[in-house]
């Protein structure tokens, strides 16, 4: 299969589906809509909304009318994006190229922007019109996990430890849960609820837990190698920014070509993790291989 | 009924249930947590568990294990008092006598002890322990419902517009579309999940609703007379703030005692919409009144 085709067919799936299910920006409270459609439809590349397609693709299928359930994913990352940036916290001034949120709409404008496309996520996830799709029992199961990933004691509670750890000398122990909570948690819960729509069973659903684990790690260990390695263009930010703050990194580490090794090491352990799955899993299977080949 | 009793006996209930199903502070993420239960443990009147428990005592009752439902609001309820206090926002040093979590925690702190709270209510919402006590579809109904009321159509839409109608001018009929996003939304929603977890049919549901938007209503009329009469001892703050800021308000319009009236009317309203509801509802009626006395 050609990945890129497939990733680029995926997008636009995506891309349609978060245009028809996210608030349209009129009325009384266009402002605030404008300000969440922004980020949203700031050219991302749909990661975990694509991962949660495929794995459910690896079981039975993802219908159609789920692609909600997936959308709610890329609004948690875009809210996830818009408070890491904001001048109490990263304070970067571009994002994939173009102004951050409260560079447009100002802190609060961005704060609250963030907010609603969290809770957003949630009235996406819970949408009563879902129910003739997906069980409820499995809904929920969905909800508790993504909220579990999202939270204190997944994303959030990352970004807190890794504000808090800016500066400071870090054990690679610490920076390895950092990133498990920041970027691992929700990777993995995308590939987790893929996994729940496509109706796995329990053996299935361990298989695709371990591969999320893996691809998430991989996909931040790729993320510090390209701050290090990578151009302003490839990155829509400032390359060394990291270094620039004092962020510890897998790089800091193992330096560039230790850091590629454990990458790789963690794409074949995400590829490991399919064995017991045919053909339908290909998708996953070249998406954590092309994951690495952005550092390369 | 002493209403002063019966809201001193539900807050100790509320108090007891935070504390057994918030997050303990210890771990690695000992400080993120720390940061979230200051807020959520400052001595709030616990509002909206209150009107959820007592909404649902006046269906059939509130099973002691669903109280988590009810907590979920205060969560939200917290966050949005965290991120409404941030210098960005309506930067206040001071929140029900102590300082702001920001003041405390950082800014930085501050917004992710908010996210945390927002998504870990969705985390209490969804708890499969909970399963055994409630019914899946009415569940994901009332998760639903709270996603909205704090979403972008509601809670934080609100705070979005209350933010830019800053020192602006208003026009009445925007000044209760905020209220009723800002303030009105989470109230209604709360006594709503009562009405859900209580297992209301229809009717009593409508009724219930209606009943949540006057009291949602009255509450927020009180809060801004409050603002204007009240002392920095009730309020644990400034007094006058909001005239300070140029923030537009009832009394603004109406004075002092117009603004009262119409607190009056809506606690009326709120009473009336309960005319179906036997003496198992005396708690909600209780309550309606006991907010606008807060003002005499």
């Amino acid at each position: 299969m050609d990945i890129k085709e497939y990733l680029a067919r995926q997008r636009a799936i995506v891309e349609e589906a978060l245009e028809e299910h996210m608030l349209a920006a009129d009325g009384r409270l266009v402002d605030h809509i404008k300000a969440m459609r922004y980020s949203l439809f700031a050219g991302g590349k749909r990661v975990r909304p694509i991962l949660c397609i495929a794995a459910a693709e690896a079981v039975n299928g993802m219908p159609r009318p789920l692609l909600p359930l997936a959308c709610a994913f890329e609004c948690i990352h875009t809210y996830s994006l818009i408070h890491d940036d904001l001048p109490a916290m990263d304070d970067d001034e571009l994002r994939r190229g173009k102004p951050t949120n409260h560079m447009v709409f100002g802190e609060a404008g961005a704060i609250l922007a963030g907010d609603g496309l969290l809770t957003y996520a949630f009235e996406l996830l819970s949408d009563p019109a879902l129910s003739v799709h997906i069980g409820d029992g499995a809904r929920l199961r969905l909800i508790h996990l993504v909220a579990r990933a999202a939270g204190p004691l997944g994303m959030v509670g990352g970004q807190a430890l890794d504000v808090a750890a800016e500066g400071q000398p870090i054990e690679f122990d610490a920076l390895r849960f950092i990133h498990s909570c920041k970027t691992g948690a929700l990777i993995t819960a995308a590939v987790q609820a893929g996994a729940i729509i496509g109706g796995a069973d329990e053996e299935q659903f361990a298989a695709l837990t371990t591969y999320g684990r893996q691809v998430g790690l991989s996909f931040q260990i790729v993320d510090d190698l390209l701050n290090v390695v990578g151009t302003a263009k490839e990155l829509g930010k400032a390359a060394g920014s990291d270094a620039d703050r004092q962020k510890a990194t897998y790089p800091a580490f193992f330096g560039v070509e230790g850091t590629r090794a454990r990458a790789m090491e963690a794409v074949q352990g995400a590829v490991a993790a399919l064995a017991g799955f045919g053909s339908q899993a290909d998708p996953l299977r070249e998406l954590a291989t092309y994951i690495y080949t952005r550092t390369t």
